[in-house]
């Protein structure tokens, strides 16, 4: 993905081969700034803080952290791992990439510990990019379909509400699940990139969402690829889908259940409801890192509860560009911050991974990851 | 309602007989103004730019505004209905609110008509009232009902998310239909204030609404009056209510159709899908002049779409407690923003209305409206 016209992986070793530099989300989309990680506190409050957010990209991270901690201390790998798995409750891709990085190093040799750790950070990093773009592949077919359905031709913008065919393909998507929730590429969104390569006319409906306005996280992504994009409170998706405005939705997943149950960013739930109610088809982009291989149900996934401050408090910019935060609820009023929700399968159309598109049952997962059949 | 510490009403007659002056929604609930509406073109603005809103307040208004044009033209009745019904398209009461007052002046000589249009408009208020308490009464029912279920003794708020039981009954509800809403008491939120006066323990979730956040209204309503209630984002409450953490929703309308399709803020309609999904008894407070007694389908309802503005700015305080707006959506992102959306009747509990609550149907309606069967 190009960042101000360079050619950038979010996530990129330093020059001095020791550190890592990640593109900060939280001050995106008003500041473009890179953060250098050098020890291990550094990565576990970067993942904490949501300076990097996403299941594969926390990850990946989380990987290049362990590497960093052994570099200062070659024996921390317990303690290591132990920082690293207590920064965010729900997403497995962390502790995929802990126990990842465990087996990788477990037979090297604590003087080589460091040097392998790193090695080993840097594959999983270029696993993820093939990863996301054989999701893109994938789910590109899906939006092909629906651009058949749309009509060949794609009409202008202004028809969008207006009925479903001859006019570009209707894609919603909640949270961000693009290039900056990965390495590269993204999941929810590499089929819409690849969609956009491809040539087919598309349009992407960006819910904003609340609490932390990962949304325009998505919205700053489209902009810088040119995908022509409107964001929308939370709140308008179920009416979209009710005037007939979404062709379908592809979120991404924090964690699914080997059955899959979809364990996505709060609100995930909420419009799978309304594309169920409306035969909109609702897609998860899953990485098999994402796969909880141990549950069938995804009541059973622990849902993070974020500090109330987010709800609280609003991170935008001042009429001038600078960076501003304002204050929405009171010190009167109580404030909750649950952050994930569960999407049961059966409201889930289809789980599209790297291996192709799975049904949202255990028999079509372990069909494609048949290593994981018990 | 107490406003520093006063008993008051959101709109009310000036001393000088021949103004209203109204709580200033805009402002709340970072600053308590009172704006001063002389003009017809004061009151068309006040309306249309929501500095006073909900739909009974807006009828309540509309008619004061007919009475204030009156009072300048005695003969500029035709203009001032539509000048004040072009200023917001889906709020059915002030359509009807417009129509009672050409009824109650239609047959008073020119010179009488502005004093009678202010009594006119008075007893609209007057009525207001009347509804909205008459709904509280009916809707305690129901929270009591509620009350019963969760057990006699009032838990702790820690105890909120871990079942039924022996915990304070919780409400959620989208928007602000509250006393602000409305010229006394308020729709949704009356059966609330009625339990909270009859001892009822109960706690309400207090939907943020975005865009124009009118929860933080609600919130501010709440703790004025010293009500139990959490601020959470939009997309909280599907989770919440998978979690068994809400026993009901209560929520407003702008219109209902005679079969009891809801239209109402937008994201009221994903709320009762998740109501539905979860078995929670999904309730709107419905006063008679909010009803369309000519469709049956929501569908036919006009949505207002706003502007994006309201979507790409945030209004909330600075940390000196000053107002602030803050721009979070970026120039290079289109904006959409539906206003309203509406809820099928099939996912609707009951309409509780001032005659009592009726199921969403043509039929349970005129039941308690004959009057209007046809």
């Amino acid at each position: 993905m190009k960042v101000e016209g360079r050619w950038r992986r979010t996530i990129e070793l330093a020059d001095n081969q020791a550190s890592v530099d990640v593109l900060d989300q939280a001050a995106l989309p008003y500041e473009i700034k890179w953060l250098r990680l050098s020890t291990l506190a550094e990565v576990a409050r970067a993942i904490r803080d949501m300076h990097i957010r996403g299941a594969p990209l926390i990850g990946a991270t989380a990987a290049y952290g362990v590497a960093i901690a052994l570099r200062h201390d070659p024996k921390s790998l317990d303690e290591a791992c132990a920082v690293l798995a207590a920064t965010r409750p729900t997403a497995i891709n962390l502790k995929w990439a802990l126990d990842d990085m465990r087996r990788r190093i477990a037979d090297v040799a604590v003087s080589e510990r460091a040097a392998a750790a790193f090695a080993a950070a840097a594959q999983i990093c270029d696993e993820d990019v093939a990863i996301c773009e054989a999701i893109g592949q994938h789910g590109l077919a899906v939006i092909r379909a629906a651009a058949e359905r749309s009509g060949p031709e794609a009409g202008p913008l202004g028809s969008m509400t207006r009925g479903r065919a001859n006019r570009p393909v209707q894609v919603l998507t909640h949270c961000n699940a693009g290039w900056l929730a990965t390495v590269d590429w993204g999941t929810a969104l590499a089929p819409v990139y690849k969609a956009f390569e491809a040539g087919i006319a598309l349009h992407v409906w960006v819910d904003e969402t609340r609490p932390r306005n990962q949304g325009l996280l998505t919205a700053w992504e489209l902009a810088q690829h040119g995908v022509a994009h409107t964001v929308i409170a939370d709140n308008a998706g179920g009416h979209l889908m009710q005037q007939g405005a979404v062709d379908l939705c592809i979120v991404g997943t924090d964690r699914t259940t080997r059955s899959g149950d979809v364990c996505n960013k709060i609100g995930t739930y909420l419009k799978a409801l309304a594309a169920h109610d409306n035969q909109v088809p609702f897609y998860a982009a899953v990485p098999s890192p994402s796969i909880d291989w141990t549950i069938d149900d995804g009541s059973a996934i622990p849902i993070e509860e974020r500090s109330g401050d987010e709800v609280r408090f609003i991170a935008g910019h001042d009429e001038a560009g600078r960076p501003a935060r304002t204050q929405v609820v009171g010190q009167g009023s109580a404030v909750a911050n649950p952050a994930f929700d569960v999407t049961p399968r059966r409201l889930v159309t289809g789980l599209i991974t790297e291996r192709g598109i799975a049904e949202p049952t255990r028999a079509s997962l372990a069909a494609l990851f048949p290593e994981h059949r018990r």
